[in-house]
């Protein structure tokens, strides 16, 4: 067990830092000035932090324009801008998504559309905007698609989803599963080359790659390696009988980070080295040429630069049995803005950031305020004896799928978003009140 | 299996009834025409299926004050309504649930307050705005609270939330756990006596009752019993040691409804008469005067009265193994507007609304449009083959736990809700567009 005191390097925001004083700072802003101000539960974003995993996973996959930053982890105007400065492309799967990025004025052209069920308004929009590429996941969206194109006098460029047949997760991965799926074209069936020669031939489509997706939370190159082995035949059969080479392969997301300190996130330097050789070495043993690899990263860029910060309330002494006692802590937010422990079982790194603590560490449950015994978040640790009500809590990598899938369960308002660099704060997204969530209260009575 | 034109009474809303040329009316509203109004995904709630619910309460548990409608599982301003034309109580779990109550002008003497994290803000302004009881969860609220009501110069009536050390769901129960989680005093270990005496002595409370809750999606009186019995023990306690009969027994939610079709609901009015008569019992051997018998339901009112209605998109065949192919039907929602398949692996009963269907039976899958392969409404269901896109498909006894836990997941709005009552089409909530959600970014670049 570390120093409850510590804040694991690889787990808590690049700028973290705990002063003399036993507060924790993020980019030099202690983190209990930003809860006086902007009230808890808050999410704090260090955005030098996330600019700088932008930057890692540009060098790592040659080139900014190759890294995709997933909007579903997590999109907000400023993000959208951060990304767009640092140079990457963006991904979006829903029309508010692509509303969302365009009111941000990221760039149409680079932006990728992802959705096993796009609408043909979502489509028109797309083809409108002039967005870089639509990946395309059923034969209906692509007639769809060329026929919209067609009508808008335009070539749209895509991509095939495809199923490679492999799932991976943490360090193991499936090679013979996971067709059973909503995405995708599968390989082994045959419809992934049918759908590959009909977006060839479509007049108003422009096959620009393939994708594919193998996973969440993963921690080395095998399962990518062997996704993009399956695929490249399929490039080889396209080399072959269409007599093209498709530009692109994306191997889209899954780069795993470190929620606990037991954890290592993936060394992304080295995973991408090691895939992009074996790409150029599976092409080179095909005969074709070795298309440019681009990855999607969501959670690898913002999981890990953002702190939801709480206010613990009520601390209560549970009779477990005769020989155990648990220490419940409540917090002032839950399951409505982070649902992923209820809904994955995840795990989280949390250290109260208002001061040192040094009381004997006892057995301890992290709850939120939630009317739902389930509202738990974190269910095994331990806390020093001297936490106490009015202490603020840090739980760290928040920063995906922590907001974007917030709700507003018990009729919790969504917490307030605040970004930080260099000693200054800057509010991000105000939270939300009684009032906004009235605000969609018919006037009928 | 059932015709898949039938609409089964005891999953869908009473007033639910397909028409002579196969669209499905809800009190007489077919849900074509509100669809188009209103766009979807739509819920549809009916207004007198839910009066008759909170009336079947009524009568089963001797009076609608009685009975205390769980905001939790849905709760706007007109729900509100119903709720106190129909005479019932009202339980809030958080200072938003409180206030959404206030704001529609529901009493504030018939609320009951829950949480196991009420700040000092919630409990001040409870007190304030006299609510009817505050139910205790631990020591330290019990003192705050006592603190609170003697600066406002007034006694509030509270209940003591105990843990009874049974946990129900379905047709089984457990006798002995669930004593580590975090509501409630423990009954075997001292806890909640403790807590008792401790309310009685009190300046500023007034002890009204205990309080239990023993799970979720329970279907027959057993666990309620035992728990009952065990509350029991300590109102003779306290009736001995302390002198006083406490006038309520809180029992709680819990009552089971019926989501596919397999499922039979609880039978209420069978299942309060068995609890009542228990209770009775064993007041009369502990010689003990019987304390109404106060019930929680949520779910079992809201649930069965609402119905989500889709908009079926991309259908797509997707080769499992060489004897097996699915068919996946995608709609224009999923785990956005509804959690529960994905959180608690829920099952759901789901129509085509728009017509009737009858095309050969084919194994599928009803999937929303999140860029998640997680994103199932229900992951094994037959389809007839003649269902396609544009087609509308209604999901059954959505009205509890699904637009109250719903998220902005892929930056999806919120659904728009709608009830209907003799053949009248009123707007509860409005959909949720994207200028809402931009509403929360900061102008701040």
């Amino acid at each position: 067990m570390t120093n409850f005191n510590d804040l694991p390097a690889h787990v808590w925001p690049r700028n973290a830092a705990r002063q003399e004083d036993g507060v924790v700072t993020i980019a030099g802003v202690p983190l209990p000035e930003i809860a006086e101000e902007y009230g808890t539960p808050v999410f704090v974003v260090d955005e030098d932090d996330f600019r700088s995993r932008c930057r890692d996973m540009a060098n790592a996959f040659g080139g900014a324009q190759n890294v995709h930053y997933a909007s579903k982890a997590f999109l907000t105007r400023r993000i959208a801008r951060w990304v767009d400065e640092e140079g990457l492309a963006l991904d979006v799967a829903s029309e508010n998504e692509l509303r969302l990025a365009l009111s941000a004025e990221f760039p149409a052209e680079r932006i990728t559309v992802h959705g096993n069920n796009k609408s043909a308004a979502f489509l028109r929009l797309c083809v409108a905007e002039g967005v870089g590429h639509v990946v395309l996941d059923s034969p209906q969206e692509l007639e769809l698609l060329d026929m919209i194109a067609r009508s808008q006098d335009k070539v749209q460029e895509v991509f095939i989803r495809v199923k490679p047949g492999v799932e991976a997760h943490t360090h193991e991965f499936i090679a013979t599963s996971h067709e059973d799926q909503k995405f995708g074209f599968s390989l082994a069936s045959g419809s992934a080359w049918e759908a590959a020669k009909a977006a060839h031939n479509a007049e108003n489509l422009d096959l620009g790659g393939l994708h594919c997706h193998v996973g969440s939370q993963v921690f080395d190159a095998e399962g990518f390696k062997l996704a993009a082995e399956r695929v490249l035949d399929l490039y080889a059969r396209i080399h072959n009988e269409l007599g093209v080479d498709l530009p692109y392969l994306d191997l889209g997301g899954g780069y795993g980070i470190a929620y606990t300190v037991d954890e290592e996130p993936l060394d992304v330097a080295a995973v991408a080295k090691e895939l992009l050789a074996a790409v150029n070495e599976f092409a080179a043993e095909l005969g074709i040429a070795a298309p440019t690899v681009v990855v999607e990263p969501g959670r690898a860029i913002a999981g890990p630069t953002a702190v939801t910060v709480y206010e613990v309330g009520t601390i209560k002494d549970v009779h477990v049995d005769d020989d155990t006692t648990r220490r419940y802590i409540s917090v002032d937010g839950g399951m409505s803005d982070n649902i992923r422990p209820a809904l994955y079982e995840a795990e989280y790194d949390t250290r109260v950031v208002s001061g040192f603590t040094d009381g004997e560490k006892l057995q301890a449950r992290l709850v939120g305020s939630h009317c739902e015994s389930g509202d738990i978040i974190v269910k095994d640790t331990q806390y020093p004896a001297d936490v106490s009500t009015g202490d603020l809590i840090g739980v760290a990598a928040t920063g995906a799928y922590c907001y974007a899938m917030s709700s507003n369960y018990n009729a919790f308002g969504k917490p307030a978003v605040v970004s930080v660099r260099t000693g200054r704060v800057t509010p991000m997204l105000r939270r939300q009140t009684i009032e906004d969530l009235l605000a969609l209260e018919s006037a009928q009575p």
